[in-house]
């Protein structure tokens, strides 16, 4: 009666929402002050005090439809043309407003994106392992076939010869994510040049354009003066997905954009098809208020000093205890190699010392588990304990 | 290389788009205030006061991530469970928080809900004309077929012996809008009675559930007294999407929800299919900030005096001048007859005044025109006298 695929999606929620609902339920047993839950990237750090600012000052001067009316459909000129600029600035790219089209956050970005692209049911793109599980549904629901190239569980970097076998001619492109949600690791110039270079070579070799999508809501949250690349530097056919949800902490009011620079091939026309696809799912404008916020808090971000404190202290002394994962220099997540081969299990395990990690299978990756630190530091420094005696049960 | 049917979607403004950005450029040349652009149905009546004052009350009193982080997927407990209460005063209703499923507004409604419902690539969607344009692209975007039902151009309501005919065993359900944008009728109780009574045998017949969908932006925006029915009190099977956009004029801050009432049948799995659909087409929450913005203006409505102002001025001095058109107890559009048969040329001939109207071809009903009297009063008044020198022509 109704559709079982978005029954199924609807009844199964993520192991991550899971464990979250779990973590609230057992805080009500045993006290918030005993609940380490690590399970969620929900921002936890404020947005910076120009949001505030940004709203009541628009709320102070302009009429009720400039902030509240609709938009044009890929979003307000001025704020497209300030994010233009800005990465211009930034990045020394030769942006204009009309290669932005803004969006409700970076879940739209990539269904925009991909039901853009998406021509035929055999369509593939390609997904790097550690993913954002959400990827699998995004890929699905645009009409095409999702590709795992598994993950290099040394470094968090890119296979490229299982990459180089994923592809074929049916491949429309890969997603890509650094910052990584969940390894926390940022791609190296050596991933993005041999990234770029696999992609033209397959893409002459099959005739057929590849593209690279640049997902990006963790790329302000970088640590140790890590720079991160503008991508299309790189590789011409690269669309990029942005969301101002962990920047500036917004995740719940839905804003972002998808960038489609002139260097794509016939970029016109990909950008044509973003705007239909936006308008298909039923994406009218992205929230005007928030548009406008955005552009009022260009180049700031949430005081990104705070996860970096948490960062060190659970990385520090997690390997201290023994654990081992590679250094995140960005996003707020530690990849943390399981003390058994079943993560799940291991995750059931951590439960007992009410420690809430989540499994990696469901990223992609079984064997570690996801510890997300964008928490408060004190939880943090409390859940040591927990972790040692998770450690105690494998000795 | 993309996705035709999105390129094509995007390349394609809609009648009415391409008419308000024509009065753009043409203020540019003639003077705004000689232009009379009735084209769209953006609300220029300001938000109520209550938008900006809980706003600020809540950036003054809550911790950012309360008001900016993610909200559960189907929306934020406090805010369904306060409409569940609204309604319920309102309507004598017995609804509950869990009935409800915030969106990005009316379009995400309507496009989650005909992604939760739909089936298999046969199944039929009924659309009585005139209709809003965009409910044929929601329901092709959703893989089903929309099937029209024409017009009742005498009153504008329902013509059941045609509607009974579009029914068939692949019907899933029927698309309704009481007030009705571009008629601005209401449904009569008649009409929603005998609508319910076909429906029920109609299921019956095909022993298949069909749906109401039943779209109602301009719930609030009525005069004279006119009472809106709660539509599920009539059928049972029948699911709401309502949206803030017109009734609190918050069209450009995409905030609206979907009501499965539980006299659904098989209520709990159409409202899992609801959030399945949600999750599929990326919408993450609906934005966090304005879901907690309306349920401190729940009952609040624009000033609606205003628009009474304009519907009587323009109603009284178009049938003054010999156009006909049917009263409209709702919304803000008046569907008056064209002049002559081609709806287009009518409108193309209007422009020449520098009057912008919409040919109801658009609309699924040619012959008509409509009249979006969302506007100034002032510029109203002003355009009188195009709309007697338009008469003037056809004399």
């Amino acid at each position: 009666m109704v559709s079982k695929e978005m029954h199924e999606l609807g009844s199964k929620r993520s192991v991550i929402r899971e464990l979250f609902e779990y973590g609230k339920q057992q805080a009500a047993i045993v006290g918030k002050e005993n609940v380490f839950d690590f399970s969620i990237g929900n921002p936890t750090v404020p947005a910076p005090e120009c949001v505030k600012e940004a709203i009541i000052e628009l709320l102070e001067t302009k009429k009720s439809d400039e902030i509240h009316g609709y938009t044009s459909a890929q979003g307000d000129f001025e704020v497209r043309k300030g994010i233009a600029d800005y990465m211009n600035n930034t990045y020394n790219s030769q942006l204009k407003a009309d290669n932005f089209y803004m969006t409700c956050g970076a879940a739209a970005s990539l269904c925009i994106t991909l039901k853009a692209l998406t021509v035929k049911s055999e369509d593939e793109f390609i997904i790097v392992a550690p993913y954002f599980p959400e990827y699998l549904v995004f890929v699905k629901s645009a009409g095409a076939k999702a590709v795992v190239v598994p993950a290099d569980t040394e470094n968090f970097q890119i296979q490229m010869d299982l990459l180089e076998k994923s592809i074929n001619s049916n491949t429309k492109g890969i997603i890509i994510n650094s910052p990584n949600n969940p390894s926390g690791v940022v791609y190296s110039e050596k991933t993005f040049k041999d990234l770029a270079d696999l992609l033209k070579k397959k893409s002459e070799e099959y005739q057929n354009t590849l593209y690279l999508i640049s997902d990006e809501p963790y790329r302000e949250i970088v640590y140790d003066d890590i720079q991160i690349p503008y991508v299309p530097a790189y590789y011409d056919n690269t669309i990029v997905c942005y969301s101002y949800s962990k920047s500036i902490s917004l995740p719940g009011e839905r804003i972002g954009y998808i960038l489609v620079p002139d260097c794509v091939e016939n970029a016109k026309d990909v950008y044509t098809a973003v705007c239909g696809a936006g308008r298909s799912l039923g994406y009218v404008c992205a929230p005007s208020l928030f548009q406008k916020v955005v552009l009022k808090c260009l180049g700031k971000t949430s005081d990104i000093a705070l996860y970096d404190t948490n960062r060190k202290l659970l990385y520090n002394e997690l390997t201290k205890m023994g654990y081992q994962c590679v250094k995140p220099d960005g996003a707020f997540y530690l990849f943390v190699k399981a003390l058994e081969e079943d993560d799940v299990n291991f995750s059931e395990n951590a439960k007992k010392f009410n420690l809430l990690i989540v499994p990696g299978g469901d990223f992609g990756c079984p064997g570690y588990v996801r510890v997300s630190y964008c928490v408060d530091t004190e939880m943090l420094k409390r859940s040591f304990d927990a972790f040692k005696k998770l450690r105690g049960l494998y000795k």
